[in-house]
């Protein structure tokens, strides 16, 4: 009999409620007891926050998005702002408080769903001696080692549905359409929605974009008698040569919106280079919701169940990954090594160019 | 026989091309021939802009936003700009110009789905002695005479539909969302979508809002464990007492966005205020698109037959209207006399403050 | 400070979970005590089953399909077939008991959501002195006083998304498809997806069929090059003359299925006759389920609180209504007077032919 | 300057059309010409059937199921049934007349994408000097070779929305519900929407199942008080021990329906073992229409593109095919060799069966 226990940490992603399901299933199956720790690692710091998972609890939460297990921007334990009583804000490192009492409740692992910045952290608990299994969550599937994460799927499909819904609308209208998807290092969600949504251009932060190509791609659409466009882009592209346009943050990704994003200014050059009428739309948060695709779902549920194979094995350290299809366990140590860009020589870009997408290059 | 030309008019509403298809089906079985004009009042500008239609031509347009006879957004007539061999702008009046062609091309009828501008054109044409017929148009739901317009049903579910993705990270990151929908005038999309979504707060043009009474609601929610909330803004509600918050639009629907909306507004000043987490987005565009709702291709194909039958009839200079779910017609010159206001007295707004929705006031 | 119990009765129906929300909070919102009664009556014979509702037991649950009341087909308390220690079957009345525990629990109402067999029920229970209201519910449309039920739009939608998909193939195989959809006794759901999916033919059992003039319909497809057809069936419709073609079904429900139904009959007809291919699909309980649309949710939520509304007023012994878009109240005695059968004279039946629909006549 | 004809045969496939948009564009940018021939090999029969492609002709076809190039299912041209004067049937080879036409119109490539039959007929003229590069096409997703087929994802993605709406009845109601989904010879759509849609039990060709097994499981939920069930069937799968079961089809894929399918007969049984109220629903055509999923308008759009680069290299006689997320090619005579059955060592079986889902094994 085990005692495991299971977090989710950093932002929303479609499928983290079914990895829940399926280590919780995969655990009862076992024989063995599960706990949730709510608000990441709120369970080892106030015991009320740590709950016994059952298969009711978890009943049908495969298909709904969001996690059970609740708020996860928590912060980091190891360097975490304390308020003291006079209302000065302190760094302090609590991981200490959170080992001793996750060798007082006796689990033997810990399964941490989480991005990078939360594989790390448990990396670095893991270090401490904790027992963990790490699975790779991230909406814009940007990790180095697997080959998909969950919820990108599904974020896709939000965006190309949105992009089918803007298409009827540009077209009948004569309007160049510029959507931001999400994507600040990385283009996949672009890249995929676009080629998917019928994309007349899509701009990526892996490919530096130059506008003037991009209006006389609009332009050239009239050539052939189509007056409308869509223009995706990544929240993270860039022009060429400096005119870096990008929303402002601060630490731990709370938002500080600045003069709009790089979708607005591109739609406003192009509105003033091609006297062309063009909209903007941000889709923002759209992408982390909803009721995960077949793909995630199958994708979360393969990840929560090999994780607790790991756990059995007693593979600690170590993070679930999807390789060529196989699901497969890397240290992790070696997880989260920088972000994985898009191909630049892949065939999808082949695929995209040879259907006539520009990428303002 | 008779021969019936059909336009389209104004912003894009799904439904528009199933309106098309019932006018050509309704006219094949009668025997009459039937046109389309491209672009509005195109089609009798130049004649290439004036298409047969077939049965072949609309096949499977029902199901598909949009409108098959292109741009609509094309000013009006009666006061066209027009810009001369100098580069200067003038007002000129071509629907001289229009009746003429409408009378060469032996027109019995000209079909004019549209919006209040549109039909307003329209009713002028009437006077002049062009046969019109309306079909009334627009997502806003706002006209007088009809109890429901096309395009609508679906806006309001493409807006429910973004509340329930939503919700899941709302709920799970304990976030206030804020969601700009359409409405300049009216709340009619925001009561509708923020009740069926499940809106904690919904804010319309009708009930100006005090946000300190919002900013309570939201607290008040954490008293019961909840610790987000989603608040739905239709672009038109404004704060009581004179904060007034608008997009800044110009003419003809050309919009120069002006540091944000009212969402945006709102979501900053809930951040401010309560210190919650809060992120806004406006839906814009998404809420014109997309293929109709079964309501909605229901109530367009029954006004499109609904139109033809007045032809038949000669009942010239009127409008189609649905009426206590009943067919009905109405001279032109009654259609467009204001907009039609949520009723504060409506069991809608009863609903919405029995299930603990807060209007702001 | 009322005490109020609920309960749901008959076949599923999206809503249902909505109008318990709407119920749930517009009670709490008095401040009166609200409960559930699982299993239609159970709560009024076992206590357990009789369970307090709180406003975290319906969070986001009108965006639900079922009922977390639970299964409800347990047929009449005033007639329920008991087995004794002898295995013998004998139909006893435990209406008494029921009443008994209704006074003993203190209940100020009960209110009943359900269809004409639960409504009935309900009425015998008000004449025996139990305060009820009741809330209209059948998928089919088909009650006689309101104008709407809810479930009715989602399945209508469920099935006109089924004949969307079933296009794309039937055109590219040159395929007769038959889909045969709910309706017993009147042709609703078949009527409004037949229109608003396209259908070439629609059966319904207000009027009687004849095979060859819908052969002759199909066979006319041709002369215009159109290879292939759409055809709804509702489950009720029959043939012309007697050829009544009918699912076997027994007591409560329980069906037993005969070789097949009257969509398999019709595709087998139509194979033989005009040597099409010919598929038949039975959607079945596809429409029972899933989220509800916006319209059903609005719906629901609306008769929930006008429920509550009448308890308030204590207009028991009535139901809530809809009709012309108003929430009215109609006495229990009057509510279940005959079924609901499409009006051939309505403008929906003249839009159907109007696009070149055959209803088989 | 090349010249390319593109074809499509066999059953429908969302995807299809995307990859003919592929195709189209990639062949304009290379400046080429691109024709389709209709009806599979129909174009190259009857000219009128053989029709030029242009970008407008393909114009936002790749979101939409089905296929521009119509009926497919014409039966092989080297063993064409062909009805005499006399009105007898004979079978004749009417390939060398298909390589006639195809060398006077002088066409440097045809691209044909089809499932096993079509591509085997595509080899036989490769081996006759057709210069031929296939597509592989298959909802089943059972072709050897590449990891995946197009439509797969959209197949299984209708499935699983299908378990979804019949969650909630089959919960509220206690009720057990049979889905007899695609799959003759491989489970693939069964397993995938089975632990995606939340199966109690799934029944595949690849495991003699035993309803004993079956029942037993149906049984044991209700110990842990979940009183309904799911089951998934593939229509190929059969009980243990020569309780085969399955619908007898003719020729060309003609169905005759033989008293109900294993899906029927599955549930019939467990009403009669287990007295559980059960009801059995076959998805049928449905899982081969609609809109394409993301996944499988990228992987058509990927497919498409691959195909003119193969043609662009003079690489004929090949197929295109995804292997481990690249684009490769092999040659047609490896291509379909035998079927890919689901693999029983798969991480996916350990999944399901670690979620608590029976195989009835």
């Amino acid at each position: 009999m085990k005692k495991v226990v299971i977090s989710t940490g950093g932002g929303d992603a479609p499928g983290l409620n079914a990895v829940i399901y399926a280590v919780v299933h995969a655990c009862y199956r076992r024989g063995w007891e599960v706990y949730g720790s709510r608000s990441g690692y709120g369970g080892f710091l106030d015991i009320d926050e740590m709950v016994r998972l059952t298969l009711r609890d978890v009943e049908g939460i495969y298909a709904i998005g969001g996690t059970i297990l609740g708020s996860t921007n928590k912060g980091n334990p190891f360097a975490k702002p304390v308020e003291n009583l006079a209302g000065e804000v302190q760094v302090v490192d609590i991981s200490e408080k959170i080992m001793r009492n996750y060798r007082r409740l006796g689990f033997d692992c810990h399964i941490v769903i989480g991005g990078d910045g939360s594989l790390e952290i448990a990396h670095r608990f893991s270090q401490l001696g904790m027992n963990v299994i790490g699975v790779p969550k991230t909406i814009d599937n940007d990790l180095m080692i697997t080959d998909r994460t969950f919820g990108f799927d599904t974020a896709v499909s939000t965006a190309t549905n949105a992009l089918d819904k803007l298409h009827s609308t540009a077209k009948s209208h004569d309007r160049v359409m510029v959507v931001e998807v999400m994507g600040r290092d990385s283009g996949w969600i672009a890249l995929y929605s676009g080629i998917s949504g019928g994309a007349d251009v899509i701009l990526i932060p892996e490919i530096p974009f130059d506008l003037d190509i991009v209006c006389q791609k609009i332009a050239d659409n009239e050539l052939r008698d189509k007056q409308y466009a869509i223009v995706v882009v990544a929240e993270g592209a860039a022009a060429k040569g400096g005119q870096v346009i990008s929303k402002g943050r601060g630490e731990m990704g709370r938002e500080e919106v600045v003069l709009g994003g790089v979708g607005e200014w591109v739609a406003t050059e192009i509105r003033e280079r091609i006297e062309k009428d063009t909209r903007s739309l941000v889709l923002g948060h759209l992408q982390r919701g909803g009721s995960p695709t077949t793909f995630d779902r199958l994708l979360s549920l393969r990840f929560g169940t090999a994780a607790v194979r790991l756990v059995e094995e007693g593979t600690y350290g170590h993070m679930v990954a999807l390789s060529s299809s196989r699901m497969i366990s890397v240290p992790l140590s070696d997880a989260i090594k920088g972000r994985k860009k898009v191909d630049l020589a892949s065939d999808k870009i082949l695929t995209a160019r040879d259907i006539g997408i520009c990428f303002g290059d």
